[in-house]
């Protein structure tokens, strides 16, 4: 399943080589912080010394969870369909977003529950079942449709490859998705459950203490620390296996993944715990608001580019971090360097 | 001299409608945490609940500092003539970011000492002399030079604003500058010499403890309190005079001002020392890694949008918010609401 795609060694030379090509560049050495840094990631990444911004395209996968039955959204069910319909429109955050930083919008159902208006521009339906079935009485999934979602979204990831695409933005939209990445995280990386339940895309202080306990109840079905897979098949999260699969495949084709907020790391959690050559193709976009995701950050030992208090999901933290992306390219690309300025470096 | 241009008082209802507005988009309420307030900011900027972050230009301001002769910097006072050519040519830092970020970009001499190539795409002359005199002997300027080189800034914005901008990215590049901009900002906020002496462009430890006594004798030779005009005349910054001018045209001109760094938001403090109107019209880009802006941030009450560790100055950090902007603007504008979507919100 996550074993899929191959994703080849970093050239061991090519670090030394983009840092000494960053350190030519008309500006004092480090002066552009963690941009500089960036372009050097970006290149190792696309394995190249002249990386790229773009194109870049985002991939927006959207899936209903059972659990959502025990109270842990804010938000009913069916609004994942009715934001599926504004995502596919275009008319979304991620939408909006997108065209504004010249990215390209995918959405991909891989589990909505309900149903929606299915003439939209940016639709693409790899629906696996409608929803997960509720995790705090039954396993969430059974292993064929966790393989089927890894390869729905590593099948669209590399679609988008083959339309040029250096740069994936794995997103997700699914009403209780918090919940079910914070089961997932607490599985597999040990997490405790404290630091992984928030408030989601709204609940109140009450609602995160109900949501803690029905989280602390469907943990302890299914106790220990288990691997990526029999995480996915007890918990569920078809969008956020779609986004583990979709991260393989964008490292096993030498692209740049940026990964968005809570859902996306916990995505990245359990793929790099499956597949840790994938790590060098992960640029972490920004620190979201939701309370868990510095846990993960920490847990993975990374420092994220943004930290502007987003918690919406869609893939918008890695579309706000995308313009910054392109700079770095554009940097190591572009920019004059000082033997062609005639400047002798103090 | 800083007292020209009439900035208006804004609008006491905007900030409501553009909340309200906010409100109605679909996503839960704060979810764009930063993004979102930067888009009532942006909107009150401009006096509209329809704000934009284009068409975007970023003015380089280029002069020279007689204190260089005190050992205050790691690079030799040529270097500013040496980088205007690389920068009106676009191939500094800032052409390959205003490029990336589509914005248009000016590089305007308002007092480079030494002489280089005119015949460059980007390059303005406005000249007001060879750079400063010598601070740590004499006063750097006379009034006649500050109220000229405010001039100078306030003159290129206007023209900017007459093509069309409505985000404009004062910028500067000078040997020497972080000193004098530490001097300014001691001189009229009151800020510790000890908070504000760093490395600029790239001084080590001993480098730093030398300058901090230059900074130390300089400030003494005119202590006290002074208002911005008087500070100008007696350590210089022809270009920091001129951005601080820059940035009162163009909140003159419902401009929204993206501020950069430590030497942008020296001219930003002294702007809004003699024109308090200004504050709304002034986005404070980014935390920069020279030590003393935070202190200037903390004395203005501001939280930048981006912490990237940057420290090259050139508008750099104002051309990588640039497309953060961009989005808000669009959020804004463009996102579908709630009624359009058929959602009803909890």
């Amino acid at each position: 399943m996550l074993e899929a795609y191959s994703i080849a060694p970093v050239d061991p030379g090519l670090e030394h080589r983009l840092r000494d090509r960053l350190a030519q560049k008309t500006m004092p050495p480090g002066a552009l912080g963690a941009v500089g840094e960036l372009a050097v990631a970006l290149g190792i990444a696309q394995g190249t010394e002249t990386p790229t911004g773009g194109p870049a395209e985002a991939i927006v996968f959207a899936a209903d969870h059972g659990l959502v039955a025990e109270g842990v959204s804010a938000w009913p069910q069916d609004v994942t369909a009715l934001m599926v319909e504004v995502l596919a429109g275009g008319g979304a955050a991620a939408g909006v977003l997108a065209c504004a930083a010249g990215a390209s919008l995918s959405v991909v159902d891989v589990g909505v529950a309900g149903s929606y208006r299915t003439d939209l521009p940016h639709l693409i339906d790899r629906r696996v079942r409608g929803g997960t079935r509720n995790a705090a009485v039954e396993d969430a999934l059974q292993r064929e449709e966790v393989t089927a979602a890894v390869d729905a979204g590593a099948g669209v990831a590399v679609e988008a490859l083959a339309r040029g695409a250096r740069v994936l933005m794995p997103g997700e939209m699914g009403i209780g998705n918090t919940a079910t990445a914070a089961l997932l995280t607490h599985a597999v990386a040990g997490i405790p459950l404290d630091l992984l339940a928030g408030p989601g895309a709204g609940l109140d202080a009450a609602g995160v203490r109900a949501k803690h306990a029905v989280l602390v109840r469907t943990a302890a079905r299914r106790p220990g620390r288990m691997v990526p897979g029999d995480a996915f098949a007890a918990f569920g999260g078809l969008e956020i296996a779609a986004m583990a699969g979709a991260m393989i495949a964008g490292g096993a084709g030498r692209a740049a993944v940026l990964v968005d907020g809570f859902i996306a790391t916990a995505a990245a959690l359990l793929a790099l715990e499956a597949r840790p050559a994938l790590r060098p193709h992960l640029i972490f976009a920004h620190r979201s608001a939701e309370p868990g995701h510095d846990a993960m950050l920490r847990h993975l030992g990374v420092e994220p580019l943004l930290d502007l208090g987003l918690r919406l999901g869609e893939g918008t933290g890695g579309l706000l971090a995308l313009p910054i992306v392109k700079a770095a390219a554009a940097v190591l690309t572009e920019m004059t360097t000082f033997e062609e300025a005639g400047i002798a470096t103090p």
